[in-house]
């Protein structure tokens, strides 16, 4: 069995999942991606984890491993679906779950008549970033425009685009749920501090063990499957009547909050799951 | 039967499709998606054709029908894929066919590494665009350099990405097909005009009739399967042995040129591909 | 007498000009900067107006004729000043002059810094930048942290640098004042609209005719003289106490919107002065 | 007497300048600028050092002390021309000296009616930058036309806009000069290396000690005076007939493989200047 790690800037989380690989008895090979050129068609082995910190990276990383026959966790499918928040929202909202009211504006004029339907405040964020980053909560007319002229100057076409949602409250946190392989590892609530209304951990959001109930389960499960995601963080908004919002994806999760909450040992789950996929 | 065209700036092609369509017995829906906010979920018609110039706008477009249930032309897992030049490269060379021989480079190292492997000249391009823009013709290391440093400070982390490909000597011209609903509509040269190396149309280049053999329809109908397209051009390479390479497939395809040098009348022929598929 | 008018987009107030000026007995020579490469040391007339819309290309253009000897209105150095706000703060402060108290800051830290430091609201606008745009009013630390997130994935070293202000109360409006040749020519005010803070005409700001005092005129011919501008107009912030304070120079002034409030013909009153500057 | 060393992130050079400063019987203040918000028109001391590594963290930072009354080395006007090659240009250009023949283009169309005028190869780069970077050597079309799409693609203005120069032919090698307050310290030639015919010595450059020749003082003490630079570096390029052509000047100067080339201390000489300049 030959496991591959493909990366760019190891984190904690790679290198515990390096560490496991090495401790069972797998081939492990490691891709530094900027470092080494991928050729198209190329295999080198049964099944290649995707780590690296660029989404992009990971995608194409994904890809071109896949056009050699190999197997990618997640595959690049999938990373393309969880890295972009709009086609996120279309795979969770077409499997039936619940997901906040969101619309869509592809340009100023659109964007302006969303404000004007929409109830404030409100979120606004670009399809594509991380760790909350350009997540934005519009309360009035004055930051709303420096909101709306700053996206525009944004070089890339993605970032000028708009998913303007409902602001669900949430009571300062949000549920963060791990899969591997189809099972549910695990939950935990991702608390904010101070005053930063997002929850991300990058933005001092606290991690916070939380019980994994059977309604949970099932949203992770059909949000999981509705991507095709092999490896994946489910974040749920949870209002205050109880209803369950399933908000982002995350393809290539980062978990090592997750494991300083719950004492899961996210990592060692992964690599069984490797070795299973790579049995197939 | 509902039809909607989705788009932002309507070139001849969009208006001839929506002749068609209006010359026919549809009720026939035009949204704007610059000025229209797009609310997640919402159904309007059957069958949603998505003609947006942007690509991402075309994306996001057909994920927002998507989400609500309805049916969009190319759907957006294939505009998705033919948006990007890696993730077509992936399919279409996972599929069995010929693509030329292509190294992704994530860095400027991995880059640099490329580049001392491969025969110049070399194409190198990055994974998103148009119109032939930024596919170059690397032949010496004084402009090889000069490509690394401006490709490096482009603000977009995907343009930042290189695809490297051995250049097929094509005699000035490449074959571009139209698929319609798993069938091939017809296929023409795109011959390049000057000094100017590249065929794309927006570069002057010359579209010819070509007539249609059957190996040509064999490999456009596999690459159309391999993107699940629907309506799309597919770009061949003929080298001097006759080995045919896709090259790129175009999941939003401009006709104007094809139907000036074929006669065929694409926006009917996909007009009544899409009353058929309003009527699954 | 050759008088060389530079431009990129003619709008009316660069039509206006050449009117008048072929109605002189001038030879005038138009250069569109898009279409003609400028030659450094080129002479082409003994005096150049530099009306491009963009600052930069007025800029270089300037600089280009003066390699060549000849004299550009504004200069390049005038131009430089006034197409860079915290130039042109800098310059009016150290003549003495009432500005906003301002703070610079150059980076993400410095910026947090001077935010725990300033009064709120407060006005954040980056150095360069015409018709208002990213000039922020910000009021609170939700909208503050968004502004900052966008502003540092703006793909410009300048566009990420604050100048952090002191909001000066100004009742809904500031005054403008056009100098041509060391002689005000007039003022107007420029008046908010609606829940737009902003008084730029570009933003819907509506001038009205503003009575010419001796303060005003003192303050700005000292502004005029700071940034050595031969044509500029300046822009006066009045707070309720009647302080006055120079907020902003602009060196290549539309002056259209002055024109319709005051009635002054400010393209003859250039004209004379470009005239008198080609007779020295 | 009290000297600020004003800077971002410390080098060898600005190590070495505090060093000798403290060795002084100065006071001496050290300002991070990335830290510490910088208020208009505050004093800290009689003579600020600029040495940011960010051209225009450095011009701010200079505009900013100038406000207050102090003096900045360089000047924020000597900074403000240095930082830019076309002001640069204008300004030796306009002094009498030599430079290049160059032609400055504002946009794609005049960029290539001036690529039609110059003979080959000639040298293409923007008005911005350091260390060599995006300086191209232009010597076929196939090469210019992937050359001006990645430029109009970049995002900032300045970078869109082209220098457009004669090829010096230098047999690998320039001049560089050290100016300090009026006395030139001595000269170095850089050597380009290998198959990079840029002499930078970010780009491999050997630094080797040159003898000092009455000319080449003549001419650089005539490019310092134009820029009214008080510590300058100056590339001069000396072609095969011995002609010296001033190519560009540096308003914030490294100057490690200087020292190392001429065993010079520049350090200490910079810090002779600056006590003097604090007790005028």
């Amino acid at each position: 069995m030959k496991i591959e790690v493909l990366y760019d800037y190891p984190r904690l989380e790679e290198k515990l999942i390096i560490e496991r690989l090495k401790a069972s008895n797998c081939e492990v090979i490691l891709t530094n991606i900027n470092n080494k050129p991928l050729p198209l068609g190329e295999r080198v082995a049964d099944v290649s984890l995707v780590r690296s910190v660029s989404m992009y990276k990971a995608l194409y990383a994904a890809a071109v491993r896949e056009s050699g026959g190999g197997i990618a966790v997640n595959s690049s499918y999938t990373i393309s679906i969880c890295g972009d928040k709009i086609l996120t929202l279309s795979k969770i909202k077409n499997a039936g779950l619940n997901v906040p009211k969101s619309i869509i504006a592809m340009d100023v004029e659109s964007a302006q008549a969303a404000y004007r339907a929409l109830k404030k405040p409100f979120v606004d964020k670009p399809p594509i970033g991380s760790w909350g980053r350009l997540v934005s909560l519009v309360t009035d007319t004055v930051s709303w425009r420096s909101l709306l002229e700053h996206r525009q100057m944004l070089p890339s076409q993605q970032l000028k685009i708009h998913i303007m949602q409902d602001y669900i409250e949430v009571n300062n946190r949000d549920i963060r749920v791990i899969v591997v392989g189809g099972e549910v590892l695990g939950a935990m609530y991702r608390v904010s501090v101070g005053d930063e209304w997002r929850t991300n951990i990058a933005l001092g959001g606290k991690p916070v063990q939380r019980r994994l109930d059977p309604v949970i389960e099932e949203v992770t499960l059909k949000a999981a499957e509705s991507v095709k995601g092999d490896f994946i963080s489910v974040d749920i908004l949870e209002d205050s009547m109880g209803t369950l919002y399933v908000n982002e994806v995350n393809g290539v999760p980062e978990f090592k909050g997750f494991m300083e909450a719950t004492g899961i040992d996210v990592a060692s789950e992964l690599v069984k799951f490797l070795i299973e996929v790579s049995k197939r």
